[in-house]
């Protein structure tokens, strides 16, 4: 048995290489080793390869003195390899869904359900400060916590889903946005966070839902996938099409996927008074806040990384099956087009790809 | 008897006088006529003075061709002189708190207890849409959802408090920013609101409050009610000040009570990871807001004008004397000086002033 | 014209008349006169029949010094006659949801949106307190806030539910019980108000929704409304079988909508810890506690009657139509029919019915 | 360095020993051993001497085969002696306060803080279903979850009201009873759970608690601690006694702190419609739930084991020292007087005591 394996590493701005590594070993009494079966490419992962987290290298450099790469990804489904003496709610052979988010569980945060600001180390660190998914074997820290048992019967794919984007989806768009029966949302952006955004919804029944992109065959998928309206926002103006949908009142909840200051600000023009505006896109830049329009508006704005303390609750809305979950994944791979998978999804609109999926 | 009074008459901007008015009348079966024997100045009413609320001419001009002036003031208690054939709560003779907020109670919004938005015509209109307290007499729409009867006992100058600047304070200051035992609070700005929310943020026990401005007086009466740190922003920065007395961790509540991008800049960067903001403060222009750091953080930021729907829990409150609600009527006139009441409230830092009450 | 209509009369306990009586008149400036044209019979009625609320006939004695009958009926859908001064919301010609709440909007619980326990004289006083809707014609008291407009479109046998059933339903059975996405909820009685729960516990995609109750074709229907599992307690033990679909486990929520001991009892043994137990059943008696066995197990036990908060939202689902409300409906009678109806409702499970609907 | 040390042990139904036994070791990685400072004795310890809990005989019979005594106690601060290979919270030499419940953190119902109902064999463990408090040495199971860093300038004796008392008082009695500014609170019993939820209590700020006891000696007590009402409820009817105190409305939150029928019943009567009862006494016998006159109230009825999920919100409150927790501190020994410790508590309204402190 060999004592490396293959995977995907980051070695700074545009430097992605498929290459050997060394396979992942237990540090920690709280870690499990994971050999994963399925893996997916998420937009942060492109984030990094285009250099927007500095913060990779120079926290390595500052704590090992020299960068040696970073294995990229923080989702994917596998099964244990290796528990650590203090792991006791798995085992080895379990099938797992692999978490994004760490959690050491007892920090004044864990206690908070905040875990995606773990203050023992944990949180966002899978592919970011440690190495991650996109990998024969991963090494997954807090093992108890951060890892799901698969259910029987669930579509792998859909697993998959559930270690980050439909988590982020339902937490940041969904219930940050408090989407209740009857509300009327918006969603700007049907990338596949704006897409789980409107999957999720739907397990609270709006009255509406409206989706907007600039990509005509999100749209029309958007649709197939329970929008009951969508806006192609490079043809007609959003804000003006939205308020005519809505009897000039607004949206109840104005969920922003995107992460740019247009997105935004369509979104800081639509909500009505008494309303949410949640963030789940990743911003680059600072925005223009319209405080003086809003001040007096009664708003909730929400922004936020991912808790993921709704996986499980997820996961059963998954197994039930009503909602077109599996929709989400489009293209399938194996493990060794894992850089094919990258350029597909690198240009996912012009490929009509949301999730790719890659088997090991 | 005659049929004018005496009022505060805003003719646009920089034009108040004091002047012989016509008493005003039952218009609809739901108003009620009072006679005020206590009224006060709010700073929103210093901003229309300034000229910010050109809607108030253009709202006149629209539906009556022509605008003949606004009485101001949408504070203060009274006598209730008359009620029109629908209001069944007050009678004649009633002693009277006044809402700022006037609310028909039955559309969408006031359903929703989000009066400050009633689309019949209520919300914010007292000294704005129509006549307001700032004269002898007032007519106050829909008055069986929009007056208090005051409880014995009551000091009436707290009273005077419970029409805005309580209820204001404590809906879109400290229940927004959803202030708990234990919580740490900063409030930028030590004017009435900013009191205010001091005040009343007490009434949830947190464990700090940290009151930021740039005059030592004010922060002197902020430590006598209730403040368990202060700084004046002027001679210290107020960031740092604020992340060292917090461990660096920020505070769980931050909330903006001055309305300018430098207080609203302080409080983002103030807020630790999945705590509030709450911006109290009208604003006359746009802010920069940093989601370029703030995205990740899973802030709730919270903006309003008030519904008075805790009215007359403040009321309860304020009748059980256990908070000095009554230091924040620091000065007091006879209805005559009015004029220099406004002239003492315009410097109010300088006069050491924070509500000035007019005695009818 | 005539001054008369027919009715249908409670003179007593067994003591019910299809008669003429007086059409009703405005007597407050907030009244309409409601000209139905469609109602149905509640449980309540058959209650009410069988002398079980003898406050009515004293509550008039002590009033009116006699009693001289009361028309029944609490639920329907009309055409607005005529509307008092103070009514601002309808005119004549609109066609309008009757609530089975009247509320003043003012009062201490309005303020709470406990509609249900308005202290103004209002509450479920229809067809209890004042004759109902079993008529051609009806007065509504606080008509502004207790009417909706019929949206177009909109099912008109469904519009009779959004009177009682459904709102009650969803209130004090699905919201009250904190129904949510992913949850396990075990509904005790399949009559309309447990069907109705059924329907809108649908709103919160729980992941599993058992039924039980002792008729077997009630059960096939439940099925088809969306019931994940089914349950004959004349022919199973419920809690051994309950305990066993849920892995011994117990369900999240428990709804009582039958109002006696032995069902009652189901729901206490059948909560989860940390669960919810929603009594919705209208009780004659009172009822064992195993507090020595749940004392320790952080139950929330809700009851109540409905505050028809929710009717507008509902009303928005009911137009999207995604739920198959209109099943409710199973029966249909000419107003002439009154009495027949009321003979298949007494039998309803007999008759295979749940809501009879009665078009005048 | 001897192997043994002196505890309290419970053989049976009335039959404690204060004897030699061996000292705790650790049993898993998760593990940490304290050496008590200080403990305390609570009414479970007296229901188990009792012998109201043989399941402490039957769980060790059935894994053991034998009982050979159990250490009572599950209050109480001390020193870390050693931890476990996987607690990395807590090293020796920390001062700590223990919680009365052990936390797995990763179970179903740790996730949901529903900690009192761990599912991995935490919960409520000490001095019932593990060796306890009430010795000079005791093992605590998850540790990193289970122990707080005894903050500095805490009083220490507060510190061990933070094991149980006051997190019991606060979460089943203060927070499931929903108490907000402005409510009126009655509490039935003022032994220390009682004398607890009144402390507890004033962090929200409630206008009016009333407290029901027969001991006048605990009555003077509680107006002490801020009660504005006491009743002795052997003199008066406790029940038109809260009715005439509150213009026969009844209160917004009544706290059961007995757990025997006649209190229950009391609480029963009592609240207001909308309003909310928390039990928090413990109860050896059902109840009788008068739903014949309830099911229509909209009551909150709850219950529950404390989950501890806020003694650190409770350690920074009590650090504040604003509310004089301290007063529930009434009796101190040493802990050669354990046992005269128990005489005094068994008859604490006799000996005016709260809770006895035994110092180590």
């Amino acid at each position: 048995m060999t004592n490396t394996m293959k995977a995907m590493v980051y070695h700074g701005a545009n430097d992605l290489r498929f290459e050997e590594c060394p396979k992942p070993k237990i540090l920690n009494p709280t870690d499990a080793i994971i050999k994963l079966t399925k893996t997916t490419i998420c937009g942060t992962d492109l984030g990094i390869l285009k250099g927007k987290n500095p913060e990779i290298e120079e926290t390595a450099k500052k704590k090992e003195k020299h960068f040696s790469g970073r294995i990229l990804g923080h989702e994917g489904i596998g099964i244990v390899e290796e528990v650590g003496a203090a792991v006791t709610n798995f085992k080895k052979g379990d099938k797992v869904i692999i978490s994004c988010i760490s959690r050491c569980g007892t920090c004044e945060n864990c206690q908070k359900q905040l875990y995606a600001h773990c203050l023992n180390g944990g949180g966002w660190i899978l592919g970011y400060m440690i190495n991650g998914t996109q990998a024969e074997y991963v090494r997954t820290p807090y093992a108890d916590n951060s890892l799901y048992l698969l259910p029987e019967g669930l579509n792998e794919d859909v697993a998959v889903l559930l270690s980050d984007a439909l988590p982020t989806a339902h937490e940041i768009g969904v219930q940050y946005g408090d989407v209740k029966p009857g509300d009327s949302v918006a969603i700007i952006g049907a990338g596949p966070v704006g897409m789980g955004c409107l999957l999720t919804a739907q397990l609270y029944s709006p009255s509406e839902i409206i989706l907007v992109d600039v990509d005509d065959n999100r749209l029309a998928m958007a649709r197939e996938m329970g929008a009951t309206q969508v806006i192609n926002s490079g043809k007609e103006n959003a804000v003006e099409k939205i308020r005519e949908l809505t009897n000039g009142r607004g949206v109840d909840c104005a969920i922003e996927a995107v992460g740019i200051e247009a997105t935004w600000d369509v979104c800081q023009k639509i909500v009505k008074e008494g309303g949410h505006l949640a963030n789940v896109g990743v911003h680059g830049k600072s925005v223009n806040f319209s405080l003086e329009k809003l001040w007096i508006k009664n708003l909730t704005i929400t922004t936020g990384l991912v808790n993921a303390n709704t996986t499980g609750m997820l996961m059963k809305t998954c197994c039930s099956g009503t909602l077109p979950m599996d929709k989400l994944a489009t293209h399938h791979f194996k493990f060794d087009e894992l850089p094919k998978a990258y350029d597909v999804f690198k240009h996912a609109a012009d490929e009509k790809a949301m999730k790719v999926i890659i088997n090991l």
